[in-house]
């Protein structure tokens, strides 16, 4: 073929790196510890660092395509495994030091990783995750002194992080693969079923952060300082550590602190300009704020996702802090950014998350999974399409999209005449009475606003006449006090009279996933009478 | 495989304008015409008048990788036939009209395109071609009407655009082909050397499409005005058809006028925000408002590249019209865009053309097309690497790139420390006087500043001693004279002593390339003694 071509160009995620250590070599990455101490590396000793990993690891004889895990908080350590993992072509297993060992273990099961990375104060959950994994022989310990755990000899071999350097050749196993290899595996929360393995590739994740660099989306630019309090284990910290590289921009990583002090000092001393995490790591920022004074003059923008943003906190927020909050929705199966609110949008709404930027499209099926015939302001089951969304679960022959090619979410959404999204629910919480739906989220939002009430939640019991019916779980704020009908007088007018719940139950405690959502699952098991 | 996959999602064209469509429906697409009129559409209509294109298309027989051509000026109906033409997975194959119909001629026998659509005041121009170029059998007038021509019948049938519409299916063929397919043709200007042809991909002009939507390079958002004034049928214009429905971003065209006072019409009635093209567009636009007096309060930002910027026109531009001047530098070969100064940055410089963001990779290397070893703050000759960059060219069997994959862009140039790019010349105009290399450019700089010149060029003369010595060309401003002396004195410290010209040549028109760039090419076959 005479007609022309342009150049070969693998979109695979070590050119990230490879790009902000020529063009950006003294850009920092900054790591804050437990005490309050911070450590600094420029992006070019910082690829160094990650092609020694890459070495480390080959020597362990790990190969492209093998799962390497991580147990660890947001450190530069961290981010030098991920690149020294995917940078050679191996896969990187992030786990969740929020789940139990057994839970861990039978992830390590599914994804046979040979090779575990740990932050050294997560050392006893990765000994009690390793008693029950025999698959894995070594383990690197990073952020931190693990000479503790290297005494023993009945476990996997101990190394630390800064053997690496020792063998050379690294740079030979960096890059040159396919770019739809897989370079990133993350199991979902499961808070409405079992966890589930999502297998991110190159191309992916590589699409998905020049989806976060556009201007409408995050738009980071090489002047930014970021810092994502969003963990690496959870869904990859929405992506930050690819896009900061990408965009030459400064990564601030927060180590396992989140307290609003440590947080307002992190701000302040590395003038974070950018500040991303779910709605209530800000509640503490607030409060420090409140208590001690203090401006945070870098700061423009924080940007929230994973819930919906209480509207009386993005209030205070914006007024304390004198910063945009930037809302926005996503999930682990969709990389995980879906929407975003404009950072250029003045009108501001907490239970917008914005619009689809090009690259990942939205539409609104029926219970059946046909495509509703008006896609604006009517409530619909929310499937979604892209070049980061999931095809197939890890393990799953089977695909995880419609006959159209459409995943299901399973996030009930409106989305209005701007083609804004506002999520109203989760399709497994709806509850069928009578033949017809309710929604026990719209329920929640009434119940959850009165000032007595801590937490609320409503799921369906089984019903001989009406199939199921709403009951209403509630946990109230220490001492207070409300009988049932002043619980449910504010549902007159809000909701329809039939959705109006035909039981309260008060719970002391209500039960809460790892990621602190209310674990339905759990409640629909003890109560929903099935 | 069960170990997890994403979604298959192709990186081609047509998904920007599904996007638009179907996002920003009512967004819109603005074209001026001749007399200051203009029309509008919304992306919604433009996607189906688009479709209706391919339908056309595929009426006349047009089959995927076949090339359609284009010689029109900025419009919604050209914007319509290239998404139709592509979306279809057709070659838009665009032509410049300031070229001569031989020259038009002999790109069509390369493309083989069979037909052609043409703005109707470009119909003299496309008679003149069709006459050489037998193949094309089928004309459609757009922008205006073509009846003068359709009464004959001894050349190709002569559609209106609005022919379109008639014929059904269009849907099946927009779409779903592979995203490595050409998408688009266009040949270089010819400077030095004869035109040559570069044939874009779906996945190539799609991945430069999101470099422009980053923060840091374009960084259009769906509140943003764009005006592109530099043209589609060069280089695309560069990319913005593209880009501001992938952004959801009004698109304001200006058909074939550029005059400062049109302009000022354009941006005051359409709210522009950003505006593009070479910098000599915008004196006319300074002069114009410098005349008449008046604001334009919405442009925020004009983007410039194609040649370096003159500091004493970025100044007055800046100043007049209170906007940033965003620098850049690019070339038909990359598609076209390499390098953006920053929109963030306050520190602007007319002569630095910015850094390159992530999918685009800068090398400067010797004139053996080895590595400099420092790569900084020394000139060097460009070499670039990157997914919109040029393999190889139309009708070569043979790489454009050396034997690193590097393509060499015939520029010379300085990166700073701080990454950005400056370009000091070309490699081709570079005299070679006793073994030692002479910058023509830099002697041009000089005397091009003398308020008496109009234009000055210098090049290499064969000499039997030192092999070439500089000769300088020059055409004075009317009624100007000065002496050789007094020409060359500036040089004076400025350059060293054997770098200044042996002789002096006045010329009374100095001979000019269809861009506006001094023909050196002509010059060199008659004043270089070779």
């Amino acid at each position: 073929m005479n007609d022309g071509a342009m150049q070969p160009y693998a979109l695979t995620l070590e050119k990230f790196l490879d790009h902000a250590a020529k063009w950006h070599p003294n850009t920092e990455v900054v790591t804050a510890d437990i005490s309050g101490r911070t450590t600094r590396v420029g992006y070019a000793v910082l690829r160094q660092r990650a092609l020694q990993v890459s070495a480390l690891l080959d020597g362990f004889g790990v190969r492209a395509g093998e799962h390497v895990a991580t147990l660890a908080w947001n450190s530069q350590s961290h981010v030098e495994v991920w690149y020294g993992t995917m940078g050679m072509g191996a896969v990187c297993h992030t786990l969740n030091p929020r789940l139990t060992a057994e839970q861990l273990a039978a992830m390590l099961v599914q994804s046979e990783a040979r090779v575990l990375a740990v932050s050294a104060d997560l050392i006893p959950l990765a000994e009690a995750v390793c008693a029950l994994s025999p698959l894995v022989s070594d383990i690197i310990v990073i952020d931190g002194d693990g000479s503790e755990w290297r005494s023993r000899d009945d476990g996997p071999r101990v190394h630390a992080l800064d053997e690496r350097g020792g063998t050379g050749g690294a740079c030979e196993l960096w890059g040159d693969f396919d770019e739809t290899a897989p370079s990133g595996l993350c199991f979902t929360s499961g808070t409405t079923g079992a966890p589930k393995g999502v297998t991110y590739t190159h191309r992916s994740s590589y699409l998905h952060t020049l989806r976060l660099l556009q201007a409408d989306v995050i738009g980071l630019t090489s002047r930014d300082v970021v810092l994502p309090v969003v963990p690496m284990f959870h869904a990859n910290a929405w992506g930050l550590p690819f896009a900061a590289p990408a965009a030459g921009a400064k990564l601030v990583l927060p180590g396992r602190v989140a307290d609003g002090a440590s947080l307002a000092r992190l701000i302040m001393d590395e003038d974070v300009t950018i500040a991303v995490g779910v709605p209530t790591v800000w509640v503490g920022l607030a409060d420090h704020l409140d208590k001690v004074g203090g401006e945070l003059p870098s700061l423009k923008r924080i940007i929230v996702g994973g819930t919906q943003m209480p509207p009386a906190l993005m209030d205070r927020i914006e007024r304390r802090l004198g910063v945009a909050v930037q809302t926005s929705w996503g999930m682990t199966e969709l990389s995980p950014s879906g929407t975003f609110a404009s950072p250029h949008d003045t009108a501001r709404q907490p239970s917008l998350s914005g619009r689809p930027a090009i690259g990942v499209d939205l539409m609104l099926k029926d219970e059946f999974g046909d495509p509703l015939p008006a896609q604006r302001n009517i409530e619909g089951h929310l499937y979604v399409k892209g070049a980061a969304v999931i095809e197939r679960y890890f393990g799953d022959s089977e695909s995880a999209a419609d006959k159209d090619g459409w995943f299901d979410t399973g996030d009930l959404a409106r989305i209005d005449d701007a083609g804004n999204l506002t999520i109203t629910g989760r399709s497994k919480d709806l509850i069928k009475s009578g033949g017809e739906w309710i929604n026990p989220a719209e329920i929640e939002a009434v119940i959850g606003s009165i000032p007595e009430v801590s937490f609320a939640a409503v799921i369906g019991r089984a019903d001989p006449k009406w199939g199921e019916r709403p009951v209403l779980l509630v946990e109230m704020r220490e001492q207070q006090m409300l009988s049932d009908e002043e619980l449910l007088k504010p549902l007159n007018g809000r909701v329809a009279s039939w959705w109006v719940p035909d039981d309260v139950v008060r719970l002391a405690q209500m039960p809460l996933a790892p990621t602190g959502k209310v674990d339905k699952m759990r409640l629909r098991q003890e109560y929903g009478g099935n």
